[in-house]
């Protein structure tokens, strides 16, 4: 065997494993029964340890020290290289220790955080946060890449992205949207969500779903989607990519835009070329792009007039005791309602963005050791003030929202935002280079839309960085002004402004 | 850590990806798309590469010698250095190509199988057999167990089994099952199957079958059960055992015996001690016993008259198009109606091992060397003309009905009858040891039942090997006269003789 097929081989092992850990994960999450937590948390341990040997053995060192003295190897390879150099030089940093300590911390911490969001009180989840706060400090010195520690983070989630550089998109965007907001807050004609907030049945929603992510490209031959209390996607291989969904009652939009968000994930992993299925770069270039994806489809797409010229009048025929004779256009307005809030996962397409904003301060903060852990509700609190104008009542509703930081997962937050910004700016160059498009979408044709991303997103996998494969679709950098731009034509008409 | 803990240790991470392999396996056949088969098969190579590498390593061959020096191992830990030695002694002596060679060949050869099985040609199958058979006289070459080839291959299934006690066993066996079928053939009074073949609603029949497991003590705390093509159970923790089952519109007892049966399996699995939990004791003791408390509760208790007597209301209720009216004991007789028939898995309780017996003979002779492979048809039905005196109009209803071959699987049959062996003679002793159960299952309480067996079998795992755990729990080694007695008494009466 040559030796850059050995090395694409070895780490092609590694996925598996990892796709191995994502059965175990998705079946813990939809069908495992109650009881058996223990078990599991034993096998994705077991997962996880043969995973990390195999990655930091000898093996690695040598295959990868052995394919860079190759010359002239293709696109693929040298990607493969790549990502295998950044796997390897990340893990063997780490002494086993610490990643046990930091699981240990997450586990605890977990449960710590469900204890003090129930209770509203940070005070419970504090001495575990802090604790996660100082392991990941020594994470990230340990690998230590760019300039500071949070670049060190970031990194993990969203392969060369800076902290000076997400801090001056972010710098550029925040004004930006809250003028958006305050201009929406003067309209005298604003949508409202009573209509969403009726009684829809859940078989209904569900087969209503289903319908749409069908027409949407989600191939059922290699996937399938569940009901799980909180919606993700997974892959156990690149023919085999799962989804699930929450239904609420009482809340349409709860499953209806949860599942065509997570059909957007869903199409980039159904979509890599062959060549790299079950390879280290089987997967989307970073979570900034994968959530691109699934946002394009969730909002660019799902929340658009066209879109729903072709869904509505079928919707109606699911629902008619709630939607016969409810005009269309009001039901557009009502899916595109801006509501300055407190919890991000309940925020529209704006404002979201400002609470990602939020965050991303307040951890930069964190690894500067700008401030005191015991203050952060505080320091939360301000900022809520500042961007949003608006107050939590309490911590459960403000600083402990989230699970993220129970986990670990610092640097995570922003690639929500990158995603707006990169799934702007690619929706863009969708609708530039095929002007029937949105035509299309009203007659019920996502197809091309679907090809125009297979050809310049799905199928590189993660061949490219972030910042070259945006180059490479749309001939320039991030530019934020796409998705505020966006914003601007979109939201005004719908308040009438 | 003491070196028998070690030990432990080690081979509680071979189970553990076991139960790896047994969600991998479980996912295929319940939830996977259709499209994910080629991915999924890497995903399980893997495993058990890993797997047999850890087996087989160093460390395995250094635990099991010092564990060996130790004096005074207590009952579980010098099981577990038994199981150790046992599963370390086989697998070292088989190189890594004969198991890739066996694996490739299964793969090949079910896919002919199929094929043959659908054309009813025993041709296409033939080269496939011929080479399994060669490679399972390699494989049972090199163990070399016992007294002859048949041995290794029995010990795989039934630890402890030899050619000759099965032989001397089935050959006391089947002349008294020949006599019983035939005292029942001069009967007047025969049952039929027809109330059974109704159209049975399938929504019903699951939501009644799962009543029923709930009842017999099916934990859904750590344990599910799931709709697949063919019926199995399996662990993936020992607090997470799942069961599946095949629903037929027109045919009652497939999913209602199906659910029983496999519930019979999985109240084992559900049953062992704790201290034996995730170590390799965590399973029954053989295929043998653990086809005695499947085939315990699917017929000594699921098609008796004290058990109807308590659900036979019940299911009226939930087919009273079908059944109100119908007398109980009409039903009790349908459902224990025998009738030499061609096909193992359709058969009664009496006729299925004489098609076992059948299957034996001709599994020893094949190893005996005393069979050309391409006569096997002909065996088959000059077997079935002596055993059960019906002669089969094709092969696909002969020699190709079982999938067993295709895969390696030779020794496997006979454990299906031992299973009604230890089944008969375990049940006669739990009814001496406790008077009021036959009253107790009229009245709807099977827990005595199941505590008696949790007692006497399901605790102890694979502790005990399959000849001493009977003797323990009867006084005596396996004696088919229990089955003999018990048919008897069950059947003439059924058959009005």
């Amino acid at each position: 065997m040559s030796k850059i097929k050995e090395l694409r081989e070895h780490f092609s092992s590694l996925t598996r494993l990892k796709y191995i850990s994502n059965l175990l994960n998705w079946d813990l999450q939809v069908y495992m029964p109650d009881g058996s937590n223990e078990g599991r948390s034993e096998l994705i341990s077991l997962v996880g340890e043969i995973t990390h040997k195999r990655l930091i053995s000898k093996k690695t060192e040598d295959l990868i020290s052995n394919a860079e003295k190759i010359d002239n190897l293709d696109l693929i390879d040298s990607a493969i290289l790549r990502e295998a150099k950044r796997q390897y030089e990340k893990a063997v940093k780490i002494p086993t220790e610490l990643v046990v300590e930091i699981a240990k911390t997450a586990t605890l911490g977990h449960k710590a955080w469900e204890k003090a969001r129930e209770k509203s009180e940070f005070s419970i989840f504090l001495p575990y946060l802090e604790k996660m706060i100082e392991l990941q400090k020594e994470y990230a010195d340990l690998i230590d890449i760019g300039e500071c520690r949070y670049d060190t983070l970031l990194d993990d989630f969203e392969p060369g992205a800076t902290s000076k550089w997400v801090s001056s998109t972010f710098n550029e965007l925040a004004p930006k949207l809250q003028k958006i907001v305050k201009k929406l807050d003067s309209s005298n004609d604003k949508p409202t969500q009573a209509v969403l907030k009726k009684y829809y049945d859940p078989e209904k929603q569900w087969e209503f779903s289903n319908e749409i992510i069908e027409k949407l490209g989600f191939d059922f031959d290699i996937g399938r989607q569940d009901k799980s209390v909180h919606p993700f996607t997974t892959s156990i291989a690149s023919e085999d990519v799962r989804i699930t969904t929450r239904i609420m009652e009482n809340f349409l939009p709860g499953c209806l835009f949860g599942t065509i968000h997570e059909c957007g994930h869903a199409l980039y992993q159904m979509g890599l070329m062959e060549e790299i299925h079950s390879t280290n770069l089987a997967d989307g270039c970073s979570l900034g792009f994968h959530e691109s994806q699934s946002r394009l489809y969730e909002n660019f797409l799902g929340r658009s007039k066209d879109f729903w010229n072709y869904w509505y009048p079928k919707l109606q025929n699911f629902f008619p005791e709630n939607l016969k004779g409810y005009p269309m256009d009001e039901f557009y307005r009502s899916i595109n309602t801006v509501e300055r809030s407190l919890i991000r996962v309940e925020a529209d397409e704006i404002t979201y963005s400002l609470h990602i904003i939020l965050r991303f301060e307040i951890e930069r903060m964190i690894f500067e050791d700008k401030i005191n852990i015991k203050e952060l509700p505080q320091l939360w609190n301000e900022k809520m003030e500042t961007l949003l104008s608006i107050e939590p009542p309490n911590d459960a509703e403000g600083i402990l929202q989230d699970v993220h930081w129970s986990g670990g997962a610092f640097g995570y937050f922003p690639t929500y935002t990158l995603g707006n910004l990169y799934g702007a700016q690619i929706y863009n160059d969708a609708i530039n280079s095929n002007p029937n498009l949105l035509d299309e979408f009203s007659q019920g044709n996502f197809s091309n839309l679907l090809s125009y991303l297979r050809k310049n997103v799905h199928q590189y996998g993660a061949i490219y960085q972030p910042r070259d494969l945006i180059k490479k679709i749309t001939g320039k950098g991030l530019d934020p002004e796409y998705f505020t731009t966006y914003l601007k034509n979109k939201f005004y008409p719908i308040y009438k402004i």
